[in-house]
């Protein structure tokens, strides 16, 4: 990866090339008034970042990336199994007592709720736990079923979702963590769990990787 | 941004101006039989990339730069201060009780403490809370000095440190938040609030970016 600051003249190519692509090296040399030869070096520098595709017989065509969009084609190579984390599940009847139990032990911020056929029935979360920690009721009295955000209000993602797109939906729902699940015949089966964390870690070793 | 496929005799070039650099055009064409008319376009495309450097009357010199380096590169220059959010700040004499009621109402994951000269005292997560809310103390009661991370066990960043280091911090210290920190006469101003939150926005602005 490697970020390429066009000169003027290539930039002068890639508007020729947009406005009036497919277009031959000879061509373009004409407009410019310079030699196919200086515009060599150029063409293929355009054509190896990806700013402009060749095809012979044809010419040159605008790929239609600006710089930016070939960082985006790299970052839509990393999909959420890459970074995923192991899924914390409880069942409905659960008291939000266990729960917060179990949260501390298995040290995550977020848990899955499954029915009886082990399907995603709810999520919670530290806050909603918090929520109900400051409540009137009784902790131990209270089930998970009660508090827990519940299908279809459950915001999922699948194992091969784009990692970028899953961290969008984290930003628009303003939530800690998504189900990564699996459609099975009577509902949806968890088979991950994908949080701001993992965000976090796909982010360093974007700059880590060798 | 863009990433380059670099060819064969790239590659070649590569590694004979990381074996001998400096290096002029016409000895590394020498080595490789090839005439430096014909090597002009992968010099400039090597050098246009960041793999090589070029100085006048001296050559080619390896820049030391894989293609990753240089995404990090650009991946440098996000600062803390890009992405940062509003602190939110209690008093150290405030009830547990009464923190989390600010939780909730200011809608953050974190709360700083300060002292009575208004400098970063300890930190509170929602984790701190949920914690204290099953135990047998009376929330209202209790202070939350008591159960607060205090210095120096807070891990604090400046505005101006890399958005990547920040997130090494997060993901090393196993924590959701990092007071952002002014040294003053006395101890430390909080001036911002990094979040794994923010990290998550951060990455999702790579790929927005045009």
């Amino acid at each position: 990866m490697s970020k390429i600051e066009l000169n003027k003249r290539q930039e002068q190519i890639l508007n020729i090339v947009k406005d009036n692509g497919p277009i031959t090296g000879e061509q373009i040399a004409d407009r410019l008034n310079l030699t196919r030869a200086t515009l060599r070096p150029d063409l293929a520098i355009l054509t190896m970042a990806g700013y402009l595709d060749a095809r012979p017989r044809v010419g040159y065509f605008y790929t239609g990336k600006s710089g930016s969009q070939l960082l985006t084609d790299s970052l839509k190579k990393i999909v959420v199994g890459d970074y995923q984390s192991i899924p914390v599940v409880i069942m409905e009847d659960v008291s939000v007592y266990d729960a917060i139990v179990t949260m501390f032990l298995e040290d995550v911020g977020t848990l899955f709720v499954v029915d009886k056929s082990s399907h995603l029935a709810g999520v919670l979360s530290r806050k909603d736990l918090l929520r109900a920690s400051i409540g009137k009721q009784e902790l131990t009295a209270l089930p998970v079923n009660i508090i827990m955000t519940r299908m279809p209000n459950i915001t999922v993602c699948k194992k091969e979702d784009l990692l970028i797109d899953a961290a969008k939906k984290l930003i628009d729902k303003q939530i800690d963590a998504l189900p990564i699940v699996k459609e099975a015949e009577q509902g949806l089966e968890i088979v991950g769990r994908l949080t701001k964390t993992n965000i976090t870690r796909a982010f360093v070793a974007l700059a880590d990787e060798e």
